[in-house]
């Protein structure tokens, strides 16, 4: 039996070694178009930055350390290019020139390279992607000898990393999103959080502007942007996104979507006797249905791990599942991570949804160095199920998003997070952990008890409701809606009659800092009779939405502190 | 309407909050036998040992923001002698007198008194039980006024809270725990880590004694063990365990069972209109389904916020889930957490199961700062079902057992952890996390590819079986079960005869560092016809499990470093 797996990082690798695990016998052929295997391309930036010294401790495994342990035939500078399905053939050529290699099996992991949009100058020396450890070592290489500013074109999560690197290492860069704002797939009000500590970082930010133009001298490139801005660079990267790997596929007949390898969940492609798995792959996102890559390195280390049971007629009924997409990007101090869909990947899909926005301690608050969790959550609008979660926050925020992904894998209902046993002492959570309080007030908007109203009506709601701000007068005073009423919470049942005559038969939208306040508010002006509903997430959530904005959305004036 | 909630802490302020929500106009009268309501009982600790330095900030809520913000009723020192179950009336004593009064529904939420064993002595000014604010501030005005030297006795959660806050403080502290480990429901093999950890912040563990009596002198009081043992303090801390506050429920025909209140899953008594939750009441385990007292802030606060949606006739299809006893504990830099049952419970239950150990680090090993979390998980012998993980480790343990805790409360199987999508990037974890793994050996094991055996066969297992060392010869030298054979796993296939010729016809037991080595040696065995099987966690479960009696059981005799 002749295993041969195209491609030895994430998925390949992981196929290869769960081959030589069911099999002592069987001959397994690596064959890796690239000089590494088994490296770690999540750990590149940290070596730009120096975090990570030694590029070698990127290098996971080595050709020779998988052939002791393994027993496989790892061949590196080896490409595949073109596979006869027919004949059960692969041609390859490499350093020793071209040779054709027959399989029983093959699995195709050839990974995704980074895009590069034929901009005029693009082909500039300084222009560098950041995919390889050939990548990172030339990009630290350039930082250590005298590379003194940086320009990173696409603000995704390894642009992110990268201009923090670069950073780190003492440059000065700017990030340029043709998106609106930064790290795209978050929502707005979290992605200005990540803008403000990419600027407190010293990084410039630019966004909703693409670049244009390279142009290429010899002391240094420029950065033309569409607008006409001209950025001074000595590096260049490029991180506007990946593209499969697929040419020699699709010309052997593979099916594939959108240059993506179509496969089922086992991993079988249309060819008998060919599997696939890995950025190269599309998949149907578990929320939305939406076909397409899911360039993360888990799905494609336990892809390829169940191609190779599949390969050998294991687990049977075991099945690739559906990515969740979940992914996180340390940006400063700040964390920010995401689990299942976002508000656009929702609209597109036409599913309705409901959004909580929570701000609650990662610990108990009484407990030195409480910060927030700033929490966002997308639930079914019928029937409450989990359909997506982001949050940004200093600590704790992956260990929620991580519980939150594990129910949405459960299929739980937003409510259902109520009931969750989250270990808890105080410095580690609350009794109510933000998890559970997400589930309690999912409960209360699902069932009515709880209104809400957002951030981005906040310019227009006072055209048409009364608006009521319940912080205390001295909060009031530091920054307001305008034309809002200020009475604090404490003070609504003695003053409700204030109420009747300012609303004087309009709505009262309600707001507090974070939502708790405007919450019990709510309850106490429904139990009076009022049209009510409360800000989700408060004057925080505002503020983040409209970020460098806020000023002329809020006003200190009328406040009476 | 009127509400009366007996007991003014976590289970009953939750059901007063909830309450009023739903309804502006009830009567809600909290009586609250103590000084202080809603208050942080988890932070008392660190109180004491001055990370909290202000006693007030423990005080989340007091009876006037209560009465401000909710409009609640609230009457400390009330203290409820009777309940009249077929009047509807409570009596209740106060520095005002003895008054009754009447309810529409009653919360009976008094909680648990710590339990103070009726030892001669042990009512020596110098004993102290740390349960209230009162508590906190008493020890930590001793701490500060001269005391010098504590015994702790029992070595459970609070008591090793105490232990570390006292030691915090710069007391010499004695812990002395009548189990045969600290943190008893703590597995041997992760208590053993724990005990460490406390000796390196010098603090004397005495454990498998228990005390006898206390001697009270003037300058200092002497703990007396069973064994003889005198230990000088200054101050005891009693944190043995916890009762339930029951005797006027039990008297007024209440269901109790072993002084715990029994209730169904929507908190109700055995009387009409009496509603029970908190650490007074008993609970079904969800794994066990062992009845007792489960002393936990969480499922206290939510068991009293769906008594007033009972009380409230809402949110009829919701219940009181069972607990997992998810639990939490800080002990200098380490973290040991735990879900779901222990080997003990599961035994007691005559639930059949598969024990495994993991060592995975909590994020990526080439990113700075990787260090190990040491992970147990018991899952069903027949459907893989988890039944209960425990987990220990400087980093990243609350966020795995969170994970856990969700996933069974989603009744998942072991193998289901495979394909949980969580947030990988290289500061945070790995692309196939410690969470996958676990799911990962399960599956192995579960399909009988990965045969274990267990640290406690250690001493004689080579009385029967070939023990195989695949570790380096370097590593071998640093210490080895008695007879092992040494061969590197990369060395194996080559080597075979030599196994082949040790074993002669015997079973092969082989074993690694932590497992992983094995299991791939496990796997060239198994092709190799050899009977075997792979020491579960490896040598570093086994020096767990055997704690400072590793020495007996490892030689470096025989070595060839």
């Amino acid at each position: 039996m002749r295993i041969i797996i195209v491609g030895g990082v994430a998925a390949g690798m992981s196929a290869a070694a769960r081959a030589r695990r069911h099999d002592e016998t069987a001959e397994i052929i690596v064959l890796e178009r690239g000089s590494e295997v088994s490296f770690a391309n999540c750990g590149l930036p940290y070596h730009v930055s120096g975090e990570i010294a030694d590029a070698s401790s990127l290098l996971v495994q080595t050709p020779e350390s998988l052939r002791a342990a393994l027993n496989l035939d790892v061949r590196i500078h080896h490409e595949v290019t073109a596979i006869d399905t027919a004949a059960r053939t692969v041609s390859v050529t490499s350093p020793a020139g071209a040779e054709e290699l027959s399989y029983d099996a093959l699995v195709l992991a050839p990974g995704a390279s980074a895009l590069v949009p034929p901009l005029p100058g693009i082909d500039s020396p300084r222009v560098r992607t950041l995919r390889t450890v050939g990548d990172a070592v030339a990009l630290r290489e350039r930082v250590t000898s005298g590379a003194a500013r940086a320009v990173v074109l696409g603000a995704g999560f390894i642009g992110l990393e990268a201009a923090e690197a670069l950073r780190h290492a003492g440059l000065s860069v700017d990030v340029v999103e043709l998106a609106p704002h930064v790290l795209p797939p978050l929502e707005q009000e979290l992605a200005t959080l990540v803008t403000e500590e990419l600027q407190a970082l010293g990084i410039r930010v630019i966004d909703g502007i693409g670049a244009a133009s390279v142009e290429h001298a010899d002391d240094a490139d420029t950065v033309v942007l569409t607008d006409g801005t001209r950025l001074a660079a000595d590096i260049i990267v490029m991180s506007v996104g990946v593209r499969p790997d697929t040419a020699f596929i699709a010309a052997a007949g593979i099916d594939t979507v959108r240059g993506a390898i179509v496969v089922d969940d086992r991993g079988r492609t249309s060819a008998d006797g060919v599997w696939a798995a890995g950025d190269a792959t599309a998949s149907v996102d578990a929320i939305t249905g939406a076909v397409r890559p899911v360039a993360l390195a888990g799905p494609a280390n336990r892809a390829g791990r169940l191609i190779a049971d599949d390969i050998f007629g294991m687990e049977a009924s075991r099945r690739i599942t559906q990515p969740l997409g979940t992914a996180i990007v340390r940006v400063g101090d700040l964390t920010a991570a995401m689990t299942g869909a976002n508000r656009m990947a929702l609209d597109a899909a036409g599913i309705a949804y409901r959004t909580l926005h929570l701000h609650p301690n990662q610990h108990a608050g009484y407990f030195p160095g409480a910060s927030a969790i700033h929490l966002i959550v997308h639930i079914a609008a019928g029937d409450g199920r989990l359909l997506g979660a982001q949050a940004v926050g200093t600590e704790g925020v992956d260990k929620r998003i991580d519980v939150i992904a594990t129910a949405i894998r459960a299929g739980f209902a937003a409510t259902d997070l109520i009931d969750l046993d989250l270990a808890y002492s105080p410095p580690y959570g609350n009794a109510k952990d933000a998890v559970n309080l997400v589930g309690m007030v999912a409960e209360n908007v699902l069932n009515g008890r709880l209104s809400l109203w957002y951030a981005a009506e906040a310019e227009t709601i006072g055209e048409s409701a009364l608006i009521l701000d319940v912080r205390t007068p001295a909060e009031f005073a530091t920054g307001h809606l305008p034309g809002a009423l200020n009475i604090a919470h404490t003070e609504l049942r003695d003053r409700i009659d204030e109420v009747h005559q300012a609303a004087a038969g309009r709505p009262v939208r309600v707001l507090c800092a974070a939502g708790v306040r405007a919450n019990i508010a709510h309850r106490i002006l429904v139990g009076n009779g009022f049209d009510s509903a409360s800000l989700s997430g408060g004057i925080q959530t505002l503020r983040h939405w409209f970020g460098a904005d806020i000023e002329r959305v809020l006003t200190s004036e009328g406040a009476y502190a």
